[in-house]
């Protein structure tokens, strides 16, 4: 069996090493020369537009997943047409990167949202503002991730300036105004749904960000009802459905208590997603392997948890790899990437037995003050 | 960091698949053209004597490892004196290699064995025959594996054909002669030693085979006092100090209530094992990433066990994957091998939170008849 992946970045890197393990074999297309995926499996370098790569790529594939939700929503689409199953597909591609036609679906399911008003002019930009108020945040409606391509407007900013920063209207840069939602904190939530329509759903997770990139997850998330994680596998399961979804879907949602069910949807990654990398060392699956089962029409494997686990972003720049492995418990993946400011390098996670030896690893780890490493955030959790 | 790996089948491929994670980089050398880690590194295909494949194979590594205890110790001493550390050393490939120095070695640390004499001519043989009793079991020194090269020596047998049968002399086929030790049931210990001198152990493994094929392992082994674990680990401490060993070892032992501390020693293996394999599903770090932490010089991870599991070994053919996965806990491991009688194909692996969920679980994979699977030992667990 031959899985296609479009991108091969570190999550394409853990989707062939997951997939490995069950005996398939994979095939990476990705622009980039320096992809991680590219030890580990044959490796395309062209851009995403060469149709003579696109033949050579599909040859004897048994299906096609991607890796990055950026991929041409039209390559998706050719590759279906050549009669290569497109996991998920082109469709849902394209809802998923655009955070407009994203929310209207939501809105569509009446799943909460923020407030949200489509920008195509400064003149729209003036009317959202007085319609969804302010403070408010603009964002491009595509081709957004880790926090770029959005900007906060407080009352009395400048929106002609605002405009013009995202606005370029040479860039098909359509824009969207959304409401600031007061949310208590924010959760995630990965499902996964089959071929045949099963779907089944991981834990809900509580991520915390700096910078506008994930640093640290906590799963199971804290001080969740059964209830909670019921309603958020309700929104998750009707969003899958109504896409027909083939794979592992993330659902990014801000726990606020004000709102119907206790949960506002933010957006939706249709692939696996960094709040779901706890899953290679506590789940009964991890979120890789579910997502090649689903893609290639096998049977999905349980999503239960195993104990209580975080999931460290390391950003930047990996620790040395003596100071991280001399912590017995601590489990690094290291993408072999080379350092760079910003850039997401590995992560680490931490398996415990309860909530409270999971606790007492974290701060002994943030007190180890390895290099890539931010746990600020760890005063705010509930453990 | 460049690891080098002698032999490139499963075991090899399971060492990538771990090394990966922690960014580590690898190349393999192995005779054979359809080596199961050449999917994942660079594999140079050669036999073990070609010395120009020495010098390509040993560029730019950190370290080397084998996967193969059959690696002429020649070629782990060549690879030691271009200056690359060899890990385990050509002296304790040579021990492992050879049941006498073995054996001998057990004896010398007071480790209990089965009675054993060496056998270099049918006089020797009838002799050891005199000595130690019968029945026993002739075995090669050397190459055996899987019950291969050995052979149960009745009272009355005809010793002559016994000796022509195993010991063509043409093939330096020198031979040992040893006690058939009464025993309650197989054990192993796997063990593992970093360069600074730490040790780690598993925790002992209850064993089943089949015509001489492992089948079946439960760990943690059921009805294990503290005693006899920090026993087992005493053994298996000693013997790796005693041989300055660096990597992961693993002793083979029979459980026998009239021996000194209830278990005599059967064999080593230099390097992962078999009966090692529920260590990726279930323990802190598993015994792949542990060997190649203590081969390149890294700090030991902690061996703990997650909850109860067991690995069964899949043999001649994997079964068919909708069947296999359609058991939602059952963790496949295929090494995406042609299928072949006898042959290792892959195994399952089941982790459980208590010895009852783990007996029920394996009970129903029993009763769902998977190909490869033989799991009639079952009814000998006393789980």
């Amino acid at each position: 069996m031959i899985v296609g992946i479009l991108g091969g970045g570190q999550l394409g890197r853990m989707l062939v090493l997951a997939g490995t393990r069950l005996g398939m074999r994979f095939r990476v297309w990705d622009p980039a020369t320096d992809a991680g995926a590219s030890e580990l499996a044959p490796t395309i370098n062209a851009p995403f537009d060469d149709t003579a790569t696109l033949s050579e790529f599909v040859r004897d594939l048994d299906a096609c997943t991607l890796e990055f939700e950026n991929v041409p929503a039209s390559l998706a689409e050719s590759i279906s047409g050549l009669g290569v199953p497109m996991r998920p597909s082109a469709h849902a591609l394209m809802t998923a990167q655009d955070r407009l036609r994203e929310k209207t679906l939501f809105h569509s399911l009446g799943i909460p949202t923020p407030k949200f008003v489509a920008v195509d002019s400064l003149a729209d930009l003036q009317a959202a503002v007085g319609s969804v108020g302010a403070p408010g945040i603009l964002k491009t409606r595509r081709f957004g991730y880790d926090g770029k391509g959005q900007r906060v407007i407080h009352p009395g900013d400048d929106l002609a300036s605002a405009w013009s920063s995202l606005g370029a209207p040479a860039n098909d840069a359509a824009l969207i105004y959304e409401e600031l939602v007061a949310f208590s904190r924010e959760l995630s939530i990965i499902g996964v749904r089959a071929t045949d329509g099963t779907t089944r759903c991981y834990t809900l997770t509580e991520n915390h960000h700096a910078t506008g990139i994930l640093r640290l997850s906590i799963a199971p998330a804290p001080n969740v009802s059964a209830e909670l994680q019921s309603h958020a596998e309700k929104l998750i399961r009707s969003i899958m459905t109504s896409l027909d979804y083939v794979g592992v879907l993330a659902l990014e949602l801000f726990e606020a208590p004000g709102a119907p069910g206790g949960l506002v949807a933010s957006e939706i990654a249709p692939r696996v997603h960094n709040s779901g990398h706890w899953t290679i060392d506590n789940a009964a699956t991890s979120q890789f392997e579910n997502h090649l089962r689903a893609v290639v029409g096998l049977p999905l494997g349980a999503c239960d948890c195993i104990g209580h686990s975080a999931m460290i972003n390391v950003i930047g720049q990996m620790p040395e790899a003596g100071a991280s492995l001399s912590i017995p418990y601590l489990r690094v993946h290291d993408y072999a990437k080379a350092a760079r400011e910003g850039r997401k390098v590995g992560h680490l996670n931490i398996v415990a037995q309860t909530p409270g030896e999971l606790r007492a690893r974290l701060f002994a780890v943030r007190d180890a003050n390895l290099a890539g490493v931010d746990l600020t955030a760890l005063e705010r959790v509930a453990l």
